[in-house]
């Protein structure tokens, strides 16, 4: 049955090989501005003052972690306190700002937790974005993104950054992970009886 | 005559049945972030700031009340005091905020206000409002909702969330009651004088 | 030539009718949410923050009052000290806040002006605004205005509440008054020149 | 190869003409209200208190000073306290607020920097942009621009105010000095290795 994503389409089909990247994801790693936010900054008589994410991801980021038990990761070139409050709220450990070289700081996330570059995705929107997701096993930009990276990216997404593609991306790693899950015998069941 | 909602279509014309449902209603419930709002959350520095709301759907709450005597109520799962003072602002007094099993905050409702199921008219947007909806007398859900919403919903508005889709519910349940008031001559004629 | 709306098309073409419509005019009034805003309020913790405006709009009030000698006013149901900072910013001085009943304030300021309605305008998106546009000598609407309105209006603009549908309005009265200032020359010239 | 403008569209491709008029290029200047922003101002009970802008933008005036070493300036009719901390997080040096006389302003930095017309690249969006957009080398304007002002612009960008459209100026003005220093052998090749 149909898939949770943002918008008028049902479950995004992917390919044999895609859904075998798909299952074997551990970890997903997102840039901020452009992905989580449309990449608008406001600004007030003290400077930056305000960003706007969208409720929708952080349920992404929370089903993730509730139903098929993946964490969320953040990488961005930014160093915002801002981010960092919304960080808080939504959980996310695996937080890296300042990062002006992402590939080293994917190196250093592999190294640390014991993982493979095939077990991380990535999303991301902009040219700061483009070597990290070519070493990332699966990697997605959202449909405003910048055209190198949505010629790079292996999905690329409905939504807007902002608005909903972030939720998008984790929408569908949570179906096939589920139907992996169900497949092997592995599965909770809770994401299926959830939709 | 025309209807009142946003947007370039005359009223929505309903089926037979959908109208009996509209009929029945004596309570409106909503969701909020997805809904009366786009589902965006404005950061500061300081953490969760603001949420934007449209005078157009408080205008639905108030039209509600006036016109054809019905109350609104706000079932979220969050709990933000800016939601509070919207809450405030509108005069709704069946405020939930909070509520992450949203079907047994129905079932209070039911009971304390002695309404039965198919009274109460719903709108929502996302995968928590699911059940809720499916025990609703009448369900709706703004343009942009999650699939799995959309294909449960009696109603799909024409506008997205925060941009008029509670407005639009309104109007329809506006429109239809006063009809039936009119045919049974308890209407008011307020509502379709003020159009 | 070309006239000075946003977006792709020339200066409307209006019937001669409309445009004699337009040569009467003395006065432009406005209603504020859903025209000079798209309709939304920022909330905080605090209650109700911010509405947002556009600087196009802003430099339709300077354009009419400098190149054809109109002054604007704002007629809003709502009383916010927001909007009046606006109305400052603007050096708006007929300013007409917690309008319930926006007829009557128009024949006020008929009787205050010794102005006849055919020399008003008004814009509007909203049903508290329908009387007053049915009284008024022009009368436009956004184009996400509600239906009634929209059957009711002169003129639909072609861009939103908010994104310069009241610009619009004021560059389409700009540009055939200068027009008919050149036929009678009386014309200052300022107008087109300007473009 | 790929570009690096928002949006689907690959690199636009320019006449010989244009080209040249790229290659001259030595300075750009932008437009603020409605070019980097998208022409809103957000108000509070204390009066405007802020703007919108986008990292995309930012990340463009980076972008022009690394890869093919121009600086941006800002020209606008406006003195905000606001724009002034956005033009200092962008490291801006050529800020010129409340520029009434807009041409005048350009010869002053052309005497002062001892540059021709032709060396220097405009971005405007409104009428007060008219007379220096025609004085530059090379003017753009943002996709819902006012229609006198697309008129007169050698380029029309993608990608409305606020939601780009500097960026994308900035990305077609990067890749084609970038084409020519690699020709000319001049190149450091680092832009397209960028990309």
């Amino acid at each position: 049955m149909a898939g949770g994503h943002a918008g008028k389409e049902k479950m995004k089909k992917l390919s044999k090989e895609l859904i075998e990247r798909v299952h074997r994801i551990k970890l997903v790693l997102t840039d901020c501005d452009g992905v989580l936010t449309d990449g608008g900054v406001y600004y007030s008589r003290e400077g930056e003052e305000m960003k706007l994410f969208s409720v929708r991801d952080g349920m992404g980021v929370e089903r993730l972690r509730r139903l098929v038990n993946i964490e969320t990761g953040l990488v961005t070139g930014e160093n915002s306190e801002i981010v960092r409050k919304r960080v808080e709220k939504l959980g996310i450990r695996e937080y890296h700002p300042g990062s002006i070289e992402k590939l080293s700081v994917l190196k250093n996330i592999i190294r640390n937790r014991k993982l493979s570059a095939e077990e991380i995705a990535y999303i991301g929107d902009d040219s700061n974005d483009l070597e990290i997701m070519q070493q990332s096993g699966l990697s997605a930009c959202p449909s405003d993104a910048f055209i190198s990276i949505s010629e790079t990216a292996h999905l690329i997404m409905e939504n807007k950054g902002g608005q909903g593609a972030f939720r998008e991306f984790a929408e569908i790693i949570i179906y096939y992970k589920n139907r992996q899950y169900e497949n092997t015998k592995e599965g909770t069941g809770r994401g299926s009886h959830y939709w």
